[in-house]
């Protein structure tokens, strides 16, 4: 199969900085592909991918992530892997540079661990325990500041103006809510996928949102539809932590479209049932999200991606692709952002590539 | 309704302890029920309820919790209600007496939260900035030493010796599981639910299990089955955390239970397909958990509770006891721990009491 699918998340993006945005998706596109094609390794590939991202001063993950009130970086990072259904997540992390790396290495560690009694690796470590545990497996510790950048320090300090002089006035497009990820298949058929933030704007020392929550932030499974029928999906979702998370997002649009017959449809569907319309998020006035879905069947990948904010982009890459093909999202009403969704997908065949009818 | 229901968690009680348990049992429904006459509010309830078990050295939560690695407390706890469906967690918290008192104070902060664009209040909060978001708001700050007991000394040295002589030998009776938790409903059918735990004997520092997760260590929700039928339920659970996260294990419970007819098939059916042959823990041998679920029906109450460890107490308390009914559900055949479920149910009529017939 080999395709590698990455997002720089739900939110707003200016026309202005779009090429930029475009590179970035191509280069991690890139060396996902590099990784997937030396190492057939799905979870090695959306890592390789993720790291990319968080490294690039552009994302709020890693590296320019968004500053708590405190003015530091805490990041959240979540991995899952289809065939062994391993997930490992890290919340609150400061002192790595990079967290999906940390969540590579506790799924390592879950996937050898042996099956004695008592005996049980992590799914979920937050806070200076994530930096003292990858240390003791040789991961190198950084100083805070080296991922703080200047964007950043201005953002903050915006954001903290903005708070005391309006707080309704704060919007959306300045909200930066731009939860990275990627999702992969090798050509096993074996799926992975991974998301890492560095959360909400001025968010309390300590919050973790749904990068690192299991069902949440990301997910990959092997559906069996019948005796023989199967197919795997892959999730990676975006948007505002706390409202994922009391959807689980990236859980049910993976078990709706396992078993949809359209895509678009379905997708539609879950984002109007699972999020806009949720009774988890009735008091919430404007639900911004976004997922974007791959969903492998024999030879077919099909990736839908939607999203409730003013933009999303994704890029994907297959073998067939000598470079990534980057789908920039627009809502184009300015008035249903946060109401109404915006779909897009495509079907990637092994011989030949169409366009899916955009609902 | 007014009913409160503790748990003292899945795991293993001795014949010899069982006094002291029951009288811990006691103390705490006594002091659940004293709050929800005063406050007729099942958050505050299920709070009051925890309080006392955390406050207790007896149990593996708040003060005598089980000692990570290098020797220090650190709790995790979880507080959801029905009525607003909102849930609040916290993870690795070190430096407050009461971790479920913390979740009550988001709790309760994202209820009065005013529906504004871009302001968040955390569903999940964890580490040292649980502490300092409790302090900003008035809660003291504990000196960790003051949470740890004598008692957790000794079992993390007689562990740690354990772990260096002989891995294996290890067994679930010397792997102190016991989150424990509450349910409660108050007389306006509003359901609560809260868990809270130390984890795991020896974890790694910051590692987080299941109840500081959404839909894992507690769950409380009205169903509406039908335009004029609804029933409220409410779950929380005990056991190994890391195995209860990857099942949503309190949410598959109450989803199960709400349209069920047979409260006690269902417990079972839930158990055996979502927990022991659940395709998520296809490697686990031996697989520890519990849960108590209070299932609310226009004038019933049924309470249900299911275990697959060697033992699990329960005890409940209405309007009609003068003190709590104490349940000691015991696993008949050793050799089906962590493999089989021991379920146990009651029914309460506002009227007449009756004991469900055991499957």
């Amino acid at each position: 199969m080999d395709c590698v699918c990455v997002h720089l998340g739900a939110g707003y993006h200016s026309a202005k900085k779009l090429h930029v945005y475009k590179e970035l998706c191509l280069k991690a596109c890139k060396e996902g592909m590099k990784v997937l094609e030396e190492t057939n390794d799905s979870v090695a590939a959306v890592t390789a991918t993720v790291t990319v991202l968080e490294d690039s001063p552009l994302t709020n993950a890693g590296t320019g992530s968004n500053l708590t009130t405190d003015g530091s970086v805490e990041c959240d990072a979540g991995l899952m892997e289809a065939r062994s259904l391993k997930f490992a997540g890290v919340g609150a992390a400061a002192g790595v540079r990079n967290p999906i790396q940390v969540a590579k290495m506790m799924l390592d560690e879950q996937k050898a661990e042996p099956k004695l009694r008592g005996k049980k690796n992590p799914c979920l470590l937050v806070g200076p325990g994530v930096c003292r545990w990858a240390v003791e497996r040789g991961m190198m510790e950084v100083h805070p500041s080296q991922l703080i950048t200047e964007e950043a320090i201005k953002e903050r300090k915006k954001s903290l103006k903005l708070l005391t002089q309006a707080r309704e006035q704060r919007s959306s497009q300045e909200a930066a809510l731009d939860t990275v990820g990627a999702v992969c298949v090798d050509s096993q058929g074996n799926a992975a996928s991974a998301v890492s933030s560095g959360g909400i704007l001025l968010k309390a020392s300590g919050r973790v949102g749904h990068a690192a929550c299991f069902a949440c932030g990301c997910w990959a499974q092997t559906y069996c539809n019948s005796a023989d029928e199967s197919c795997t999906v892959a999730a990676s979702t975006s948007g505002c932590g706390e409202d994922l998370m009391r959807v689980s997002l990236a859980k049910q649009c993976c078990d709706t479209m396992a078993t949809a017959e359209n895509q678009s449809e379905a997708i539609v569907n879950v984002f109007r049932d699972q999020f806009l319309e949720s009774p988890f998020l009735s008091d919430v006035p404007e639900k911004l999200g976004g997922a974007v879905i791959l969903k492998c069947d024999q030879d077919v990948i099909e990736l839908s991606l939607a999203h409730t904010t003013p933009s999303f982009i994704v890029a994907y890459q297959t073998r067939q692709h000598t470079k990534a093909k980057v789908l920039v999202s627009r809502c184009n009403d300015e008035k249903k952002v946060g109401t109404s969704v915006t779909v897009q997908g495509e079907m990637i065949n092994l011989r030949k590539k169409r366009k899916c009818s955009d609902p």
